[in-house]
């Protein structure tokens, strides 16, 4: 605490990134990261754009991006936000389309940046506990409330929300921004884009930092109605003009344009994941049904702290969150044939 | 307006960047960016992060960077504070240290971010006229306030105020944060860093889109009293856990390591700076004195509005703001010396 900050600052809770050790040899199996690399086509599009040029301001809209982005989906370029990874875009949805009189509702277990956001910008929620099998009940979001947002599949539980009771949840809802934030939805799942059209309080928000494999590059982006893209329009204006920079620009422009390598890299995540889940529960693990790139388990005869430290003590990283009902759950990363194998091993002698 | 928009959103008045128009061959001296490129240091360190690695997310703290620019300026890198440039460094600033009771002093001539970061975080300002000779005057803000902000160089007038008189607003007020915005500095000012040791209120605000020519990569900073930079980053880390990617951290790092090119790159736009200067007093012009990288000028026989569209038809574009006080001026950054010759020669038949 100090005189000089606003009031505000001393009592926010910030968001703690999974760790990014900077050990070699590591199985980072923690962060949700994509174990194969970007498409090439990326790297050469990043390395088309290094040139004298970085002098120059990007182009602030960041509209070739937004157009690549509206072809690949079907939408136009004015249903198409884009920002500093999910997590600026997520960040203006909740001061422009989120803060209104009444809470916002979602869920007890997710996305932990959502209560943090709330903190940032005074925003009241109403919290919804998952069932007891961990899943969405689109019956629990027919309250008043002043938004609702969930991720679908959910994160850490990994489970999947089918689009007809996402649709349910929307209609309940006329007056209400609903935020769908398909972060990992690549990885199994249906995007709700397809009813933006159908829905004006629906906003989809999606990252590159999954199923297109750019954490580092910094790209995220939302698809709604125009008029809630607007709103996110003159709040990133009001806020930093130019937040993708040119690298990031083409980098992300060249991922939606190579399908082919997309489509290789989900899969060959989704086909590992259906292999180490049928080991984890081999092993007598309980794992949440996934359709995200991570799973969601936990043994009923190991805590989880224990067994996180123990795969550490072995090099493997997992992430492990102290909070009620979840506590004796691992968010386990799927990583490369080779990573899972040695996390697989790892948990052989418990 | 519409009914999902938080309140605040139909409200805003976003910032309107320059334009970047997409024309080949203009001569394009409207948004200050540098007529040289980048170091080839830069362009090396970019190229050798592009690979792999881009599937992993960036160094949440940046720390790679605050110790590169805790070297350069001598300072600890628990006095840095990194950014999505520094726009995003000052919308976090506005947020975190000068959102208070009372209200904010800036100058009424300044970058004009400064009230629409106001109208962000609802934060009242009080707005000091410059004198008439379009300098901060520090005894005009020896009066009560929430926080101090101005740019030094101010902007768009290029005028630059001596460190004794921003020591002399620092001691005047020691419960306040008093910002000083050095975007402009390398130009021939000098940076208030060095006070910061001694000045627990200041922070000074830096970008690498001017002196070091990366205005596409998107990178600034702030360097400040540990408990400022402390204010900083929990704002941050409860808006976006990485807002600069690995691309823009290492082209940011490679920058400040090559001090050869900066110098060469700097002193070059200081003495084109000092030529276009004369040759405008030779035309006719009133020339602000100007410590920055642009020169504000006006003709006392023809209106700004009207020479900004001449120079348009001969494709070269300055800035014009339609402003009180200012109307008459134009904003015009300083190119190469080919760029420079251009937009003289367009002024010899006004």
């Amino acid at each position: 605490m100090s005189k000089f900050w606003s009031s505000l600052v001393s009592e926010l809770q910030p968001y703690v990134p999974g760790e990014q050790p900077k050990m070699a040899n590591l199985v980072k199996l923690n962060t949700n990261e994509n174990p194969f690399g970007p498409s090439p086509k990326v790297i050469e599009a990043i390395k088309s754009e290094l040139n004298d040029n970085l002098r120059l301001y990007p182009d602030p809209g960041g509209l070739a991006l937004k157009q690549a982005i509206a072809r690949y989906y079907g939408v136009t370029a004015k249903q198409v936000f884009v920002g500093n990874g999910s997590d600026e875009v997520l960040a203006h949805v909740f001061q422009g389309l989120l803060k209104h009189d009444k809470p916002i509702l979602f869920p007890d277990i997710t996305y932990s940046f959502y209560p943090v956001y709330c903190g940032l910008y005074q925003i009241q929620s109403n919290v919804i506990p998952l069932t007891e099998s961990f899943e969405i009940n689109p019956d629990d979001y027919k309250q008043p409330n002043g938004g609702i947002i969930f991720p679908n599949p959910n994160a850490p539980t990994g489970r999947y929300l089918g689009l007809e009771h996402v649709e349910d949840i929307l209609k309940a809802n006329p007056d209400s921004v609903v935020v769908v934030d398909e972060a990992y939805v690549d990885f199994g799942g249906e995007t709700a884009i397809a009813l933006v059209d159908r829905y004006p309080n629906l906003l989809v928000s999606q990252t590159l930092s999954k199923a297109r494999s750019l954490a580092g590059l910094r790209a995220g982006f939302a698809v709604g109605n125009e008029e809630l893209i607007e709103a996110l329009n003159r709040v990133k204006d009001s806020f930093n003009s130019y937040p993708l920079d040119r690298l990031a620009l083409v980098g992300s422009i060249a991922a939606f344009e190579d399908e082919e390598w997309f489509e290789t890299s989900r899969q060959g995540v989704i086909s590992e994941r259906d292999r180490v889940t049928a080991e984890l529960e081999r092993l007598g693990f309980d794992v949440l049904p996934s359709k995200a790139n991570f799973v969601f388990a936990r043994h009923p005869e190991h805590a989880g702290a224990d067994i996180a430290a123990k795969l550490r003590e072995q090099g493997v990283i997992v992430r492990h969150f102290n909070k009620p009902r979840i506590s004796e759950f691992l968010r386990i990363t799927i990583g490369t044939a080779g990573q899972n194998d040695a996390l697989l091993k790892s948990l052989v002698n418990l």
